[in-house]
């Protein structure tokens, strides 16, 4: 930790702040320069992360060198994790793609959408039974009935299941049902919900919340790891930005900033982030290109009639044309799909 | 609803979306313009709202004409709502100021500090038990124990206490000792909890999420009245920018938006919002000005050894100078504090 | 400068960052903490501002220490600047209202507003002859034609006046008939206007640009004096965001943020900000109460006709109930209006 | 254009609205609602754009139905604009890379650069003479001096030069020296500059601002090809989010959008855009399997020494793995480097 001092800081303020930091075991190494003095804060720098340095008089900005992160962290281990969901290898040369629909609707729309996905090469399925509305008044999942859709529909087409859970009071039946635990964008940050699941010992599957920095998202990750699950896939959405094109700006240099930063693999979900169809190809293509281990992608047999995010479900016929064009891009960098 | 239609739809194209809207049980006029037709269904717009008619052939967009919320409308309820917290009225003339804490530390340091900010004029105490922090490694709250240490400093005071609930399986012991429950901003869209708070008899304090629009915020409150609590306070407490000079943006312009839109109170924390205790005041005179109804500030005894957002506590004689700043500010809006 | 060096930094790395500061000129001190190494480059910062010191094999990252103005800092100057514009004070006790039409229309329009909004209290009139369009299809503005009646009707009225210049050719004519001018927020860094007008003896109002922060506003402020014009007024006038429900996002944070690095002015523009006309006086209010040196405010006698920015324009009837409710606002600030 | 009205609009307020529109040309076609009505004017809607309709007594909103851009549609022209740049073709299946330093420095580094990038692979040689800097204090490039030297480098290498106007005042000498016009991020709105670089018969690189949406950025194209220049390339360089990992957020689905709403080329510069060198390669070829038409790369032979933007400058001898690495994903989208 390097705190700044204020052109004018005193002496006397200078040396408050060094006893602060010898009371909290930390060594100071003090830095005069022509217009102000700077003082290194040398030892363990998470001792300081929630001390409020920058309050104490003379002080003007308090500057932290590490990243707040540990478990997660390339420093800690520095070789690719690979996660096994049922069977199925996240973060392998083998990029994995989870397809379905938005919301499970009935068993027969879900198995249908289930075997084509899986004839145009999907590895797992997915599929919403508890979901994230904004209006109160809108389709709130089928709950338990969903989930038993989703296993059913899964076991009979052999594909493991990925399904949201929102409510801590909902593990249990997901953890029954599900192959992968899925924490939505809104409750990247409800670390209650992370601490559960960190608890688990299904893998994870972390969306970006939409106002996230990519440094709180691998502390939302560190939450579940520091609690015990270190089978976490990460999986960019989209940020929300200004631009109104598209419902929110796929971040797509997230994906190589974490594969810096982070031994946990990384997939990306273009449906949501475009909120159109016609725009999944080409940013499915970009994020295989940029790197990532993998995708999510929303299709519906019937879009017209879809109870949930109906604009940006591909037809399995425009999914299975996809799922061609993405071959020769996985195989341009490396990957096979 | 209007449906805009592409230059080149065809008729089958046009009859194909009328039909559909026949089928939802809403008429639909269509005009037919020099370049492209458009389509306004006619009806209750609400049926349509998840429809996802942009995907239908021909459709190159569909705007909605109307608000999604209705309970928390002017529409709904033209006169301001009074939200009565233990004989504290927010809403009215009277300005209301929430004042303590980050966290809940001790029964010592909160008791002097809800004496102190009492003899300067606040109504209410904050303060802590469950603390959403972005690392799992930073303190996390006292608990409970915390809303012991509220519940005994709010009657030795004669404060009516407000704290966070972040868990769904804390709503009933928050219930048991505060007087008003605070909904975070990391979970405004934590739908579950909106729910659960909705029936709760106690009255919540709802904090915008940092990258919520002003519509999602009122969508969130729209969730907590439906579920049958109209008691709802509305705290702007500042949204993510690209500006890095202050902790988040107040979003000053959102408080005579919100008032335009809807009945219910709303508070603003300029603590948050700025980050820094230097910029507490400035912003707490904007937002009463601005037309807020009161104001949620952090108050600490010792900000140099504060748990947790030391960097924006005020100290209590800075707090006392500020409220004493804000009286002819109050007056020159005509209200009182 | 402070150099975090990377974990694994060999010694020879580091040898190379400390011959490459001596070179510079810039003596080293280094800190051996237990994870890293970090460098304190002593001597002059500006030397090392455009040095790519980042990519210098081991450098992990590179943390600025001082910002990077001068002469606009309260370091360089610690009173307030007061500009004067044709005897007009801005940045005293009394606040400074600059209103009038978005574009010039005609002279009598002119004329007309500049009365009304005098009689109510502007000090200033405001109007533009050159108007930035994001359509090449839009009214553009009267030039040479708008300037002359910009000056007829301040001198009729006695407001001094203010405009945009958008073009270095014209500069010289905007001389001749304004006597402040404006560098609109989309020409915040046009940094060859800014030179320019910073060659100029009239007193120049440099608005915030939509997507700029405080630091390079100040820093396009720093071009206007590092080439002799000190008479400059700063003007917040909204950011863009993710907000919908405004035009834009008036910061109202940055008003006491820039009063604490700069000696400089700085009013605010609630029209721009807002885009409605309905919201303008409560955010005027809070710009006053945040303690803002004046306002921009747009009114038009006829918004129903307005060439450009009908919508944000007030009536001059509603103007003068502002102006008299800004009245008790100012006193309860120390200020006059 | 379709205007909603208030739920309580009067029918004298309706009539005003359609009497209005009536003067302007337009036909109005009125349906009732259950909750209100709304107006669809009928008619040439750019008659409408900039007429203050929201502002009528009665109005609600107003929401426009078609895109403001004409001759940059593709409604326009439907097939691809191929832009020749002295021989080079912009927008056909052979990407186009353009690379070089940030700023010319001297005629020696930008020779052996040019050489270098040629050999790569590249096809034109991009170098800034005039550079927008955000500090008055920071290097402003060599002016002429460095267009010679561009055009020198140029003519000796074969490659076409593309270089940045800052200024109207320049456009003639970059004209003589430099063979495709660049306008910066912050120009985009710098909407004099575009009409005469609109006037100019040299092909046109439109860089996108930090700031705008894509809506407004086809707007400032629609200037240049307004004023009678058809030859516009369009650049994606990332734009500014709350995410400071990147130096801007590349925003990857802006290309698929451009490409069907317009018929204009689009490349993609992911050195500015992420702001580390690092993560060129995988923004660059996620951009080419988005689907742009080709990369500007900065590179330099010296980033330790650059004198801007050294940390975004690639090394020849990475620049020279890069293109190697794009052939394949090139290809995997039917296009070649």
């Amino acid at each position: 930790m390097i705190i700044v001092l204020k052109k004018n800081a005193t002496e006397k303020q200078i040396k408050h702040v060094v006893e602060r930091l010898k009371e909290l075991g930390l060594k100071s190494m003090i830095s005069r320069g022509i217009e102000r003095a700077i003082i290194g804060a040398i030892g363990d720098e998470d001792i300081l992360r929630s001390q409020p340095l920058g309050v104490f008089p003379g002080v003007e900005k308090v500057m932290a060198v590490m990243a707040p992160y540990k478990l997660v962290s390339r420093e800690f281990k520095n070789e690719n994790t690979v996660v096994s969901v049922s069977g199925v290898e996240i973060g392998s040369d083998k990029l994995v793609v989870m397809a379905g629909p938005c919301s499970v609707e009935n068993y027969d729309m879900l198995f249908k959408i289930a075997k084509s996905v899986k004839a145009s090469g999907a590895n797992m399925l997915r599929g919403g039974a508890f979901k994230p509305r904004t209006s109160p008044y809108a389709f709130q999942g089928l709950g338990e009935e969903g989930l038993k859709y989703l296993q059913q529909a899964g076991k009979a087409t052999g594909l493991p299941v990925v399904t949201e859970v929102m409510d801590i009071r909902d593990i249990g039946i997901v953890e029954r049902y599900a192959d992968m635990i899925q924490i939505g964008a809104r409750n990247m940050q409800n670390f209650n919900l992370l601490k559960e699941v960190g608890l688990s010992r299904k893998p994870v599957l972390l969306k970006r919340g939409m106002m996230s920095t990519i440094k709180e998202w691998l502390m939302s990750a560190e939450y579940i790891l520091a609690n015990g699950n270190f089978n976490v896939v990460l999986c960019e959405r989209g940020i929300r930005t200004f631009e109104d094109a598209t419902r929110f700006t796929m971040d797509i240099s997230a994906i190589p900033v974490v594969k810096r930063l982070s031994h946990l693999p990384i997939i990306a979900d273009p449906s949501h982030a475009t909120g159109k169809w016609g725009l999944v190809t080409p940013v499915a293509r970009a994020a295989i290109a940029g790197g990532c281990d993998g995708l999510m992608i929303e299709v519906h047999t019937n879009p017209e009639h879809a109870f949930s995010d109906g604009e940006q479900s591909m037809l399995p016929i425009k999914f299975k044309a996809m799922m061609k064009e993405l071959k020769p891009v996985a195989r341009a960098v490396g990957r096979t799909i």
